[in-house]
């Protein structure tokens, strides 16, 4: 029996992903950014075990056997088996992996219930993983295309740091693949906040929602045509550039830029609700009353709000944020009772200036509150999900 | 002294003016299309006098003296004694109204509390109450471009049924006016519900609103060039062929794409609330349940729902609405308990094939029901609100 670990991060977005132009093969109609965070509080852990006995492809998640049926799923396990059979056919004396199944479990840090994309971190680490188990010779950005096929926004979790999905010409989706944008030691102050949203009830799933908006929404076509393009360049500039008052802004507008084709869509698809905009107009009278843009909200298919900000403003951006969400849990995780009491003593320091009114009800609609930061790619890890003995999981 | 006075109706667009490419003239952006709504449930009665012995131009407003002092006022009333100037200049029998002033008495039937656009009917009334004291011989359209220039919207009020607001090119604003797309009579089956929805707080003015939209979106611009010159003839058409599926489509787009723009303008602009979008889904709901498009959704600048319908769909419409929101006020003034009954009854027997749920606590949301249909333009009155003997409100 072999077996290979690896662990994989979540990405947020900066610049959206939103409308396929192939359903199949996950080909996106515009290129796309994202920041990689911090596998510290967020990451997916997966061990992928391989043997000549077993006798079916099989996958536990957190814990549950789980289908390995999906069609996007079998793309991915057939395109990595492809790729080992290349290495066997060059290689007489490699063991037949391609040929063997494959057991596969994955487990997240964080729960599921917090509505946080987890399929681009677990897509990303079951790539990884049955990669390096093959000892695939090929880049990341190569891998990333496999992890694509599994989940569009997958493929930017191959790389840390800053990311670009260019989403190609080809046909067959051979140029549409992450590339790293810079590395994470590149821009490495760069922290977020993650407050997460109450939502009523299920949101528009992103697949749908996306065919939805790139068949309905005539202001869709405008996006993917001239605003992305555009900003796609502008965007890489200002990390190349660690201009965070740019990059804050192009942020913010394409956050807002999908949520409005979203609107636009026919029947219309609604992520932000009430709660969120509250925390979209905190952050501008956050960035107003300091007169400089120290923090950048962006939202993905759903409520929860992502704060970007660089770390030698946090205390700036928590004297509000530790406000307004004090009560809110995920604080003592990451900082000592001494530093929240700075925060709550930075308020009392500037109140007299606000210009605007604090919310005091606004953390009701916020359930969780997680600090992170920019992270790394996939790490090697000397963890291991699987029992060597039985092949199954310990 | 010499009086006259007139009653002008609200119009609520179907295809809606956002962004103005001359702010002093009020030039838009784009060309609108509106339904004027019936005077029995929303209008302005307006009464002017003119007398050699007033000192100063004055108005009265629901009871209380207001200011005539804003610019734009200022260019309605300019512009009509220029008219007048011009006709006596012809006339030397004529009492020179051109140099008198002005006494100006102008009352709604509705609370301007609501949130209803009351600025369209009290420029229309006023425009064209003084238009009937001068006497002046000029079309609905010409007076029209007046009421522009105190309120962009208040052109479509000077006709009744259904309304075009030509943007028209030049920069004088000579033929950026209010035409009609058919009268009342045409298709005078339309009715209309407004859900006033409660708000949190004032809205950002759409004066302002629709400065930083021109300004800062860049989906914006396409709306302007592409969307809305294609969606205005598609829309023109529906109306002259009475075509409500394609009419309600056409006016629920237009309504999501001017609300997307807002959404990305930078800051961003919101004027719908988690309410406001309940009823959007719920009106996608009833229409999926007839499989059949029989009512339409339409939000102006604020969070507060218009529902078009046709008359023969108002039991099936009113099986819905009366469940949701038959605890908010305005049912009684305008039905029977004997048709309300029968709308519940109706619900009764369709809910068992109901596949979305009702939202029980929906009604919390909505402060007011007004129910009320397509209406004709501004009409001649017995009615008078000065006091022959003071020149006074009466």
């Amino acid at each position: 029996m072999y077996i290979a670990s690896t662990t994989a991060p979540v990405n947020i977005a900066t610049l959206k992903y939103w409308g396929k132009r192939d359903k199949t093969l996950n080909l996106p109609t515009n290129s796309s950014i994202s920041v990689t965070l911090s596998q510290e509080d967020l990451r997916t852990l997966t061990s992928a075990a391989t043997s000549e006995t077993f006798s079916e492809d099989q996958l536990w998640l957190n814990g549950k056997l789980e289908s390995l049926a999906s069609e996007r799923t079998q793309m991915c396990l057939a395109d990595l088996r492809q790729l080992r059979a290349e290495l066997e056919s060059q290689d007489d004396s490699l063991p037949k992996f391609s040929q063997w199944k494959l057991h596969i479990v994955s487990e997240n840090n964080f729960p599921t219930a917090a509505g946080l994309a987890s399929s681009a971190a677990g897509f990303s680490a079951l790539v990884v993983a049955i990669a390096k188990l093959y000892k695939l010779p090929q880049s990341m950005s190569e891998i990333s295309k496999i992890a694509r096929k599994g989940s569009g926004s997958a493929c930017r979790s191959l790389f840390g740091g800053y990311v670009a999905w260019e989403m190609g010409v080809e046909e067959d989706g051979s140029d549409s693949k992450a590339v790293e944008v810079a590395p994470l030691e590149h821009w490495d102050n760069m922290k977020a906040v993650i407050l997460v949203v109450s939502a009523d009830k299920k949101d528009t799933p992103s697949t749908s929602g996306m065919q939805t908006t790139v068949h309905t929404s005539d202001l869709f076509q405008w996006r993917i045509k001239e605003v992305v393009p555009t900003r796609f360049e502008e965007m890489k500039k200002s990390i190349v550039e660690k201009n965070f008052p740019v990059f804050a802004d192009l942020t913010m507008k394409d956050s807002n830029s999908f949520h409005a084709t979203c609107l636009d869509s026919f029947p219309p698809i609604f992520y932000l609700n009430d709660t969120s905009k509250k925390i979209i107009k905190l952050v501008h009278a956050i960035n107003e009353f300091y007169k400089e843009t120290i923090a950048a909200y962006t939202f993905d298919a759903g409520p929860n709000a992502v704060i970007y900000y660089e770390s030698q403003n946090e205390s700036k951006l928590f004297a509000f944020l530790y406000k307004l969400f004090g009560k809110v849990s995920g604080w003592e995780s990451k900082y000592t009772t001494e530093s929240l009491t700075a925060f709550t003593t930075e308020f009392e320091t500037i109140k007299e200036q606000l210009n605007f009114a604090i919310d005091e009800e606004l953390y009701k609609g916020v359930s969780r509150v997680i600090l992170t930061q920019a992270g790394p790619g996939p790490q090697d890890t000397d963890l291991c999900l699987i029992s060597e003995a039985t092949g199954l999981p310990k």
